[in-house]
């Protein structure tokens, strides 16, 4: 039986109301996207603006009514004070689902748009029709050719995301975007008025094109609803949640954002471990664990973590750091120490762990190729996390200074991430690449790279441990749940 | 009476013993940036190396016996096992201080070799000859032209570093000089065998071209002494401290690194507060405090803080990152609200606190420019946190994309630095610019010229709020002790 939210999904032909090239970046940003991603080329594509015939070469009518054929899917830009009128029309065409862009309602704090926006939901539910938003971006469907951004990827994924911020949800799609992940589905809800949260968990639990679901949430309105939703969809797949307005500043913001009553951080806290949801702070570690959620890095099954080549007080400060998120450096076995020493020749280094390869005797470049297999060989870890200089990016300008020695040809390198995938295949345990180059462009072109290869990149080590520190500790809170890790 | 350091940090003479242009850019890194700093315009300079005449324009010798005039500091790049036998040539020509970058001593984990260095430093303190190091990379003293890296500040400033890591004393001068700090004196002392922390705490205590002083202190050799040098250095100046090894795993590393015990993190943590000091947990805290402590932000007085110009789910984040950091986001006065309301008309902004003017009406441009004045007449706030979009680096291409429409003459605004500055002024409230660009360089070339106009900027808002906290938190364990942030 398909959900009820399926043609919302999948819709064959989209109107975008109150489009227009004079009307700024915002609204061509809404045409644009769906133009970049050429959804006209397998679906019907309108503009309805009484002011044009033609908005960037999409055909232009006066009015919803006017189109020619059935409007499936119809995205709002125009003011507030229009939107019951649209609303009205759009249930005439026999419109499946409508997305206001448009604000001003109960985010105004306006009692009076509050019970409007009320009614609108009761007046579309009574006709069979779908509201997204208002005040949100709405969906980005990159097997449908739907977005509302531009610069996203084509190709689909696996990832759901719901959010509801517009800007966290764009945050989400283009931070992680760069470093390799893919999307299912993502859908920007903002006020969710009808379409919200507890419906969206229904939907990507049931969802066989997604596999990892992460969410943004301000409000709870009907905790039951949610609490049973969440539960269904963390018990089957892997499910992340960053709240918002978890501090009473944070709530206060929320409340003229969506119009949210964010409810306590003990509650939801509660509420997420009851479930098996795996809560995290920030976007920037819901950016983190969604990578290691869509790598090997979700086989990691505790806590031991090896560090390679990092050298003097950094390794110092490093190991501290991976100690401070609960990870254990255990020494690696005699054995395996004397097979690495061979590589490691000169004094400062370090065969225990961390594993200090900074200044090799011999063509420094040979050393992680040699030496990582064999640290791979041992039994006593769960995770190795190899801090590694990648490749520079195709437009990345090649450093100043003097041009190093050529290396002869045998004592040439393979790529890094050759070497890296090799000893995760071999031994079974997740190899994860923390980046040392501290240019953006440089370390997005490489993690991109690695997430194709399956391996997780972070850009740096408190990073890459505070993930592997979550996924152990969300691991640990599942006892009785199905493993959704193997 | 001048410091028994004092000759140490402003030699007249240098000579650099085992440079070559052969030994790859390690060695002729320490040469070179002698050179770039133009050392040899105002003094005198000398590289020692039988195999050579001339290194890159300075006259070789086969000995320090050689050189012709007095020699003043020796930086030796020679193997160990030569280290013996220079070090009583140094004495016999009157060196006054001999600083081994040579490593392969104490920090081995050889008895023989720890017997050996303190052999050495008996010499050397014997014959009234002073040492830096082993295993370490000695001095960057702007004012004297002296440095062991390339591209470092010309221009001396206020901040005294010391660290017992060569690595982590060079990432303190070049992150902290990218965003504006400049330095007085930084000492890479290594295994410390002679010259080590607690000496340094008393000279920068006393140095009157210091007002800041930083530290990376791995291991306390000698608890009572260092204590009552910090205390001593604490009781007037600003002084931050991170710790490395404060873990099991950090202090085993800290072993190997340069021979250090390094002790309790509770220890420490106690002798911090005891004697004033800040101590940070990361480099990054170090570096976001430095900035703090040069800059108007070290006049902050509490934990109030209001946040500027973030909309959407990024102020509920934002609002809850703040709060977790222990500021406080107090609602701004009635009538303040009412003045900035006139310029933030459009539904969806907001006056309370964050105050979101992402979307204004008008010229969005001008928004600032005309809002932050008047949040700096509220009265009940302790710093100004100013979400800003910086303007583009010299060498930064411009963004793709449509170039905007022109902004009519009376609409254009003043540069945001500009009015940041202004508002910091008058109020007598510290402002802080959080950056939102995610580029380095962009960053960077903000915060370098912000600090020249005493504003501290920040790469993001939850390490602007984290360095507000930390100083709020180390001012209130100051009590009793005197006030150095007015």
């Amino acid at each position: 039986m398909p959900h009820p939210l399926d043609p919302v999904f999948h819709p064959r032909s989209i109107a975008v109301v109150g489009a227009s090239a004079r009307e700024g970046a915002r609204a061509t940003g809404f045409l644009g996207a769906l133009l970049e991603l050429e959804y006209q080329k397998d679906h019907a594509l309108y503009v309805v603006n009484p002011r044009a015939t033609e908005v960037r070469g999409v055909k232009s009518y006066p009015s919803v009514l006017d189109c020619p054929d059935p409007v499936d899917h119809v995205i709002s830009l125009i003011p507030r004070d229009g939107a019951q009128q649209l609303l009205r029309q759009c249930i005439q065409k026999g419109v499946r689902s409508l997305h206001f862009f448009t604000a001003g309602f109960s985010e105004s704090g306006d009692p009076e748009m509050t019970r409007i926006e009320q009614e609108m939901v009761a007046e579309a539910r009574a006709a069979g029709m779908r509201m997204l938003g208002p005040n949100c971006m709405g969906m980005y469907i990159p097997s449908e050719q739907v977005s509302w951004m531009l610069n996203v990827p084509k190709e689909p994924g696996n990832v759901f995301a719901l959010s509801q911020s517009g800007v966290n949800a764009g945050a989400i799609i283009s931070d992680l975007a760069e470093r390799g992940v893919r999307f299912s589905k993502v859908v920007s809800f903002g006020n969710g008025a009808d379409i919200a949260a507890p419906e969206l968990f229904e939907y990507a639990a049931a969802d066989p094109e997604t596999s990892v679901v992460v969410a943004y949430i301000e409000s709870v309105r009907d905790g039951r609803r949610l609490f049973e939703a969440l539960r269904r969809c963390a018990a089957v797949k892997p499910t992340v949640i960053l709240k918002g307005g978890v501090t009473g500043a944070g709530a206060r913001a929320a409340l003229s954002h969506t119009a949210s009553l964010a409810g306590s951080l003990e509650v939801f806290d509660a509420l997420c471990r009851q479930v098996g949801a795996l809560r995290v702070e920030t976007l920037e570690q819901l950016h983190d664990v969604t990578v290691a959620l869509t790598t090997g890095l979700r086989h990691a099954t505790g806590r031991r973590a090896i560090l390679f080549g990092i050298g003097g007080g950094f390794s110092v400060l490093s190991a501290d750091a991976i100690a401070r998120e609960g990870l254990d450096l255990p020494e690696l076995p005699e054995p395996v120490q004397e097979a690495m020493a061979v590589h490691l020749p000169i004094a400062g280094n370090s065969v225990v762990n961390p594993i200090d390869a900074t200044f090799p005797a011999g063509p420094r470049t040979l050393v992680p190729e040699k030496v990582l297999p064999i640290v791979g060989t041992a039994e006593n870890y769960d995770v190795l996390l190899a801090s590694v200089d990648p490749p520079r990016a195709p437009n990345e300008p090649p450093p100043t200074g003097p041009t190093p020695p050529p290396i002869p040809e045998d004592e040439r390198p393979r790529e890094i991430l050759e070497v890296l995938t090799e000893v995760q295949t071999k031994s079974g345990r997740p190899v994860v690449a923390v980046s040392r180059s501290r240019e953006p462009a440089r370390f997005s072109h490489f993690a991109a790279r690695a997430h194709r290869e399956d391996i997780a990149a972070f850009p740096s080590i408190a990073r890459a441990a505070a993930t592997v520190g979550q996924l152990a500790t969300w691991q640990e809170s599942r006892a009785g749940l199905p493993d959704l890790l193997r």
